[in-house]
């Protein structure tokens, strides 16, 4: 089939430069900071998403060396299809993230809720729009058993 | 910069053919139900994807022919940067939609709340998980006064 050919469009400076310690979503991210840099070109694009509280990041997940059809999420030891967890290591290697704005400056978005790698490549960004995004009466498969009565598991920072 | 190479690993049959009484996002869909086909050797890869009821999938906007920096949203006639509004003539040309599962039947992922167009290719389905993706407190920029009190606008299909 058909390639598709795209092109970083800057990348992210994080606190994170091993997987060890870092937060398996953004979600358990705590106070840590990190920003993506865009390349120049790209920093008009910015314009007024400072309005928002929270935006979506998609990056390439650079680190991953192969593409898995099922795999084993961090929080159990079930194997579930790839299309069910949010595993690196997936066709296209697209990772999603929502952060917590912190602040624009020139071609810089720093952000809170961070669970991504030093020197990861972005693709895109895109405003989290409660009306689009947030969904009520929601299922969550296989995940729902660890945040049962609105606890925490203990699994949420990478080992 | 580097490239980066994707590859379709499906495609969209979706009852819209051409843009026009497309909804603006798939919250404003209707009834209308649309599916996923999967290339065959991707179909494990949509195992227990079927205990969540939304999904995120992640798609490449093939209609459009250009990269704006800026633009102006069909909700309104301002001009906000292109990573402020979810316009398909963005950097790389991701195009983001949750959308309501409705079933799974081998390669296919069938869905409501649809708003891609017919024969998009497909670059990633994610797991929709309401403790990492829904976010409460959020502010949504430009977008908020559009739906202020409850109301939706009245543009939410493309004419």
């Amino acid at each position: 089939m058909e390639q598709i050919i795209m092109y970083p469009i800057g990348k992210i400076f994080s606190p994170y430069t091993q997987n060890k310690g870092i937060p398996i979503q953004g979600v358990f991210g705590g106070e840590a900071v990190a920003w993506v840099e865009l390349q120049d070109e790209y920093a008009a694009g910015l314009r007024d998403l400072d309005g928002f509280s929270h935006a979506i990041i998609l990056y390439y997940f650079h680190e991953s060396q192969r593409e898995d059809i099922e795999g084993r999420p961090f929080l159990e030891q079930d194997k579930h299809g790839i299309f069910a967890i949010r595993s690196p290591h997936r066709p296209n290697h697209i990772g999603l993230s929502i952060v917590k704005i912190r602040k624009i400056e020139a071609n810089r978005l720093y952000f809170a809720e961070v669970d991504m790698l030093d020197e990861t490549p972005v693709l895109d960004i895109k405003p989290y729009v409660k009306y689009f995004d947030s969904r009520e009466d929601v299922k969550s498969g296989w995940v729902d058993k660890h945040f049962e009565n609105g606890s925490i598991p203990d699994e949420t920072i990478l080992k």
